[in-house]
Formats: structure tokens, sequence, C-alpha cells
């Protein structure tokens, strides 16, 4: 695990990935009971005769599964991770028995005037164990900088 | 419970309002616990000095729960909820004991000229029971249409 990383530890580039997490079937339909039980997320036959060729998971479990990525070291922040805004795009079905590793890379940082922290835009994609990226997620997220660079300058 | 709707049936500012789904306390850290393990949406003390000033459940689980509030009756489309890309702002803090509804508009319809299909931007507004908007989805759906109307085009 990487030590927590301060704003002023950013830099446009800088890439960073997640450790694995495998999706079961049993997560898949879990999820999909409580926050989005539509059939292709629940059934296997109707999941066949839908858009998604098979049963899928719901793209909101990819989204926290990815956040469950980031904070199990996929991005290691010092004030934690926080949200102000994203943007998601799903570009492939995330299926049962998916390896999934995030790989995130810093976009933007802009540090804020009066404060200590700043606004760090960071793309994390979502991929299966052969690349295949299944969601890109583009984070406006609110960064803690270090008090004492930020005192001396 | 509003009959299915069809690309066809959607028109620019046609708004619907979901049912209401109250969050508890034991919601917010389950779902942090297996998703988003961050101090501020499982402990109260140390939420209480975080930027959030009491416990707050994580943005994915607001999003997770505008979903469930959209497929049980706040966006009844024919074909499903199907996602392509969306872009989400957090606002404020969803508190334990809030009463969530999800107010989604119909901003843009696109039909494919050549699929029975098209894609609908929606606006959805996650409001606590005192109109305080908590999130801001903005979505671009895959809307099934009738197939008749296609035809006779």
């Amino acid at each position: 695990m990487t030590k927590p990383l301060y704003l002023d530890d950013l830099k446009i580039g800088l890439q960073l990935e997640s450790p694995t997490f495998t999706v079961t079937e049993g997560d898949v339909r879990r999820f999909a009971l409580e926050f989005d039980p539509q059939p292709f997320h629940l059934d296997e036959s109707e999941a066949m005769r839908s858009i998604f060729g098979g049963l899928a998971a719901s793209g909101w479990h990819t989204a926290a599964i990815t956040m469950r990525l980031l904070t199990s070291g996929g991005l290691p922040l010092a004030g934690g991770i926080i949200g102000m805004s994203v943007q998601i795009t799903w570009l492939k079905p995330v299926r049962p028995g998916d390896v999934l590793r995030v790989v995130s890379t810093v976009q933007d940082i802009k540090r804020s005037k009066s404060k200590r922290q700043g606004v760090a835009t960071v793309m994390s994609e979502t991929q299966d164990k052969f690349g295949g990226v299944a969601q890109r997620l583009l984070s406006k997220l609110l960064v803690t900088a270090r008090e004492a660079e930020t005192s001396s300058n």
C-alpha cells in the first residue's frame, strides 16, 4: 500500500493501480435485488434475450466496486476520496467471474488559493483481466494539501 | 404505477416523480462497509470532524438509491433503464433519516434512424423531503421505440 498522497504529491500523468476484485454471480444478483432489480441483472435467460446477451452487473454495481477498489489502495489520497462530480461511461458489461482492477490517471490539478486543498481531475478505468475497459470514470475530487507547503507559499 | 413509456411517449419537459425511500443509519454503514469504507461514512465522531460535519451516505450509495427509485416507478421505461453514460453532481450530504425522492425531467430525445430505439437525456434530481437537492444525475439512456410507429415512418 502506497503512502497517502496529498495534493502536492499529485502530478499530471501520475498513474495508480488498484488491487483486483473478482465479481461473483451472487454479488451481481444481491446488488441488483437491492438497487437495480431489472431482469438482465437477475435472470440468466432473460439476460440472454436482452441487449446484454447474458447476465450483466448493474452499472451502479460496477461504479460501487470501482469505489471499493479506489478506497482499497487504488487512489490513496491523504484526506480520503471525496468526489464533487463525476462522469461515467459504461463501455462493456461486467459479468460474473470478471476480475476487475482500476487504473487511475491524474489529468488536472487546481490548487485553491484560499484553502489548504484543491481539486484533482482523475480518470479511472475499470478493466477486466484482459485490459478490456468496462467503465470509464472521470472524477473531480477534493484533495487535501500539505499545510507546511501551503504556508510556505 | 404509470404504464411503461416507449421513446414515442417521451416529450421534452415531461416530468416524472418516484416513490420515496427513507435512508437508515444501518443502510449507510452497510453500504459503506462493502463499497466505500471511509471514516465519514462509518463513524459519527470521525464524520463530525470531517467536511461532512456528521455521518453522510457515500455518494455511490445515493446514486444506487436513486437507481432503486427510478426502477420502482420513478422512470417506467418500456425496455428498462439502460444507461450509456451519466454525469453526477453531489450537492449536499445524504443523512440517516433522510426521505429521498427522485424527480426526473426529459431534456432531449434522439431517435436512431436505423433501429427501433433512441437515446433520451434525462435529468434526475434526488431530493430530500424539503426539496433540497442532494444529487443531480444527467443520464443518456437507451430507450425502446414502439415497433408499429417506427414501421409507419
